[in-house]
């Protein structure tokens, strides 16, 4: 009998996920019915947001019930297929779970050219984080040119992109990330104008330094104290764009609120939270966007791909929240 | 001699402003030079706004300085007149200050029509509060028919209005208010849909209750805890207009931020600070909006003139923090 092994959530984590909160088991493989086709999943994306996956409570889509398989974007091949849409061999991503082998109707799933771009890229720089960046700063952030963008978890995933995007926009790219090896990165490799060490330097002086202009555009990966500080750096009619939280993703208690909120009402600030599939209809622009500036070598995609299979899932997922990923994290099963 | 009274800040206030914090004397009157009018003021407008106007510090206009005449918006009777544009006996309106006669050149003075409406009603309805709430509530609260609009504040000089405007858009209006005079009002005068109030009611059921579909716009007026409750009860893509944050403006420390702020990330909500000065160059059309719908008796204008004069200035100030005061405050002096 053919065989898949299958992450499911068993019991909700409180703060950090543990390996206890997942029954990870073999068991036999769904063959493909009519219209439908099966991937064997080469590649897991590691996101932030799958830790408020497992929460329970209202968000942006429902949460993954106890007893169902990991929700998880991924990338893998098509081994057998009833679906006129996708043949044996193509490569495809789309929402497979954390498990080796998927079933799929097709919904959401997209074939993808591999000589054009890695699979992991599919799953980084021109899948998800890519199209966030791309629609959470033109929508969101609106920067014009000669504007400072700041960008915190900026050698991540997303916030890699967000910079370097800034920079093609004509603007002043600053980040903020964890050590000097990621923000020697992000300016040196990635081309950002500046990169603030939140883990060594004081924050309200290296904002002074680094963003002597104050800052048009906030693009937010992170909340907390580090969110607080920078609304009192943000210039009139500043934008925020919210993406993310990920301070308090593993928070078993709410954490307190930024004092300085009263900057929205003087400097007239705008807040947007946005959720990358708000904008859905528009993948296909900044899909062909940022693979056009890639091909050029105006922004670069930096994938990191940790081995271990489905069982080391948990512990992956953790690499995110101690900010010990360099770049988008995939699992490789 | 023709003398004047004057208040003059002389000391930064810590928490709510004393009589102390001023010097209100007598002084000699000055006389109108080359281009210039006297005004004899006749009421002051009481804002909110005028607090923070005293704290040192960045703000969207400079603080009233020690030793200056403190800033207020105010109405009277042109005097005595060396301009060409304004002739003795016209009834203007602009910033003359805490003070029973004041100089202008005619920077930002208004001539109103006072068989139109009263001059309290062009400090109140179609003065500043009612242009804030025109242009808060359509230009950045954005209420399409059928949403719900929720006004904290709601039976003061802005949030009456704002209720009032929803209305007329063919939204649901909740108000939020402190006791149940101030709730009886805005619904059975004002015309609200319903009205919280926030002194007697458990606001997170009266928010279930009054606002059964959760809140469209939020129309912000006191930020603290009651923005933080309302946080959870915005829809998906809700707007948060921040026009004031009235519960912070005598606090000594900065008080805790909303813990629930992860909702506009969640909900994708737009939460924008404004000024009603950024809509300077379209005032006209919110004045002409507001004396229409006031004609037609749409919208009802509520002021409370209080006596005393120049002297009562911090006292009467103070009756806006505790809520005292039933619609626009105005000093009459």
């Amino acid at each position: 009998m053919d065989m898949n092994t299958v992450a499911r959530l068993v019991s909700r984590p409180v703060g950090l996920v543990t390996r206890e909160n997942f029954d990870i088991c073999e068991q036999a493989r769904v063959e493909p019915g009519e219209g439908q086709f099966q991937v064997k999943v080469e590649m897991i994306s590691i996101d932030p947001a799958m830790r408020g996956w497992m929460n329970e409570g209202r968000s942006y889509i429902p949460p993954v019930g106890i007893g169902e398989v990991m929700r998880a974007l991924a990338g893998g091949t098509v081994v057998k297929s009833n679906h006129p849409g996708f043949s044996v061999g193509d490569t495809v991503t789309g929402l497979f779970g954390v498990q080796a082998y998927a079933l799929s109707d097709g919904a959401g799933v997209t074939a993808v050219d591999t000589s054009k771009a890695t699979l992991a890229d599919w799953l980084g720089g021109l899948g998800m984080p890519g199209i966030t960046a791309y629609f959470g700063l033109t929508e969101i952030g609106q920067p014009k040119a000669g504007e400072t963008v700041l960008v915190s978890a900026a050698s991540g995933a997303v916030g890699s992109i967000v910079g370097q995007l800034a920079k093609i926009m004509g603007c002043r790219a600053v980040g903020i990330a964890g050590g000097p090896e990621k923000c020697r990165y992000v300016v040196e490799k990635l081309g950002f104008d500046g990169c603030i060490d939140y883990k060594n330097d004081t924050l309200t002086q290296a904002l002074d330094s680094q963003c002597p202009d104050g800052v048009d555009v906030y693009f937010e990966n992170v909340g907390g104290e580090i969110f607080d500080t920078v609304l009192t750096r943000m210039n009139l009619f500043g934008r925020i764009a919210v993406c993310g939280m990920i301070s308090a993703y593993n928070a078993i208690e709410a954490p307190p609120g930024p004092k300085n909120l009263r900057a929205v009402l003087v400097n007239r600030l705008t807040m947007r939270g946005f959720i990358v599939f708000d904008f859905i209809d528009r993948y296909p622009e900044a899909i062909r966007a940022l693979g056009d500036w890639h091909d050029q070598g105006r922004i670069k995609f930096r994938q990191d791909v940790r081995p271990g299979g489905i069982e080391a899932f948990p512990e992956v997922l953790n690499l995110l929240f101690s900010g010990a990923n360099q770049g988008k994290l995939v699992l490789q099963v």
